[in-house]
């Protein structure tokens, strides 16, 4: 286990230095730690967002990764802190659902309570666990310490209420799910979902806005058109070619979508 | 060619992980890959800040280092995925002009199409090549991965129309195309253009702003007014002491910019 | 004197290629560096942000970190580029305060006028120090060079007026002096300025915003209700759980606070 690589998903923005401040406390246990950040742009509090986030980008990590969530609005609380490994990869943070997404369809080789305080910082505040328990605790994984010197085997997580894709009247209904900066609209409806339907002979529907045919990429549309396509998730999408399609619609995260045959 | 440092301009901005993405592709190919972040700040699909953005950086990075490039409205068409070297470094983008600033001057000594999808991500999306082409090419090309292994030789590349800066009635006339964070307006006017002129001596004008004379720096007005002097590109900025001239003065880039005698 | 690690603080933001062009400069002269961000966000020109930000951060970064502070309105002028060495920790920016915060109680053990232009940049703009001697400077640091060689030895350096805590009529006054990106009003009242007062039987005031007791963590407040607690920099913070308290509140930097018995 020469795991050096740790990422980091937080809501902490980067106005603040507190992802930095983990940063420090990374490399101050171990100088070799190579860390990269998967966002810290998750709407505060938001765990739909973070587990999203986070399941949708470690598959692109190499084996061995250790995958650093911390969206924690019970900080402090009895909220148990996690190390997950799966896979040979590694997730740490809050048990909140913020690691289960990510984990949806893997078996969890091991679960540990983060309760050895050895491996935490001291004292250890009651507001800002990244920086007191998942950095430290992280860094000294990428060390070698095992995983179960750092606390004590558990069963089972908190999982989030993923929505779930229905058949209704011939119809496909899903929802929005995570809209990114450029606008798009991203569901809950996989690739694998629609593959029984043709993807020049069907209708995607969200409220008012609707659109034909599945698009082969962004810019077959005329600027200002709605297309749906499969994006680089394996999810359908709606999207505005050189525009933003959220602002242009007015559709939310858990807006219903339909696709239809036609 | 043991090039290690990869920097990265996209239009991604960093609440989505989709730069963290990139990231894991190239350290899952080349652990050793150094990263580095030039702007994910680039309006989306904003090829002309993309390319100045990387005109500017690059002449601060050392030899060998490869610069990706992803501003790509037409990603998944037929606009070719390139790789151009010259003067030992690399720059990596698709062919949509986003590369030809930084080359302006300087002679390509090779142009590859990345055709060779060997070295790409598979599936290969219609929607992320930053993720599935450049990010891996930039990786095998850090590990040494000779540049005409990744595709074929084509010549040119496709060009930005740059405006030029022209002499009008004994006014030189330039326009804004940039305007930084700070609201500093960038001009196309190089520190060259006007060098017949005498700093004391000349008048520069935007619209109903104008200001007398070129500032030795930012401090040596008063808060509240315009200056113009030489920026650290080497190009006439107009400023507002500790204020945004952006918001102040309602100036955008294409506004026409002019500099006169007196 | 191995330090390898060097931070960064600037108003520059992430939307323009200056940070990443500071880093292109380091890393052309000493590829090893590993450079952290630790805030860009510091609003411009707000010196007394960034000190706090680099006094609050600097404590978690092992011994012999060289902390870059870039917040410098008045770049270009007479105002000196420093070098401070304390407690084996190096902290290089402007002469203007930005440095002060973070060296408050200790004693530093060399402070340096970095006037030894053969670490500069050449030539050397009068609006990019950040680049041209900061940047630079640290880098040649990282590689061993001795501070003493950097410049000239200077006593003293410019000091912020950091507000003091006052006792008035049985109260604690301070103030907010910064608020965080969740909107959290961070104060200048020390753990240690309410040593004195039980947890439980305190009232804090902020013009008509009153909270009584401390809370332990953040999550035992329900949605909506402000509470006071001791942050992670050890001060006195009024959040709302789930919620923006500054944009809820109106409240803004520089606003009286009190805490009173009872």
């Amino acid at each position: 286990m020469e795991a050096r690589l740790i990422t980091l998903v937080t809501d902490f923005g980067l106005k603040d230095p507190f992802v930095g401040i983990m940063k420090g406390v990374i490399l101050g246990i171990n100088a070799n730690a190579h860390i990269i950040d998967l966002s810290h742009g998750i709407p505060p509090q938001d765990l739909m967002a973070g587990a999203l986030v986070l399941r949708h980008s470690a598959p692109f990590f190499p084996r061995g990764t250790i995958h650093v969530s911390v969206v924690d609005p019970g900080v402090g609380t009895k909220r148990r802190p996690l190390l997950v490994e799966s896979d040979g990869n590694f997730f740490i943070g809050p048990d909140n659902g913020v690691l289960s997404l990510v984990l949806e369809a893997k078996v969890a080789s091991q679960i540990i309570h983060l309760s050895n305080e050895t491996y935490h910082l001291k004292p250890t505040s009651v507001t800002f666990h990244g920086r007191d328990i998942f950095a430290p605790v992280a860094a000294y994984l990428s060390l070698g310490i095992p995983p179960q010197d750092l606390g004590t085997r558990v069963k089972g997580l908190e999982r989030l209420p993923w929505p779930k894709v229905i058949q209704a009247d011939g119809a496909i209904q899903g929802e929005v799910v995570y809209i990114d900066s450029f606008g798009n609209l991203i569901t809950n409806i996989h690739e694998h979902d629609i593959m029984g339907l043709q993807p020049e002979n069907l209708t995607v529907s969200i409220g008012s806005l609707t659109t034909h045919g599945l698009a082969p990429n962004y810019a077959t549309s005329m600027e200002g058109e709605y297309i749906a396509l499969i994006n680089s998730w394996d999810l359908l999408e709606i999207s505005l070619f050189k525009r933003n399609a959220c602002i242009q619609s007015g559709v939310k995260i858990g807006d219903e979508v339909y696709v239809r045959k036609g």
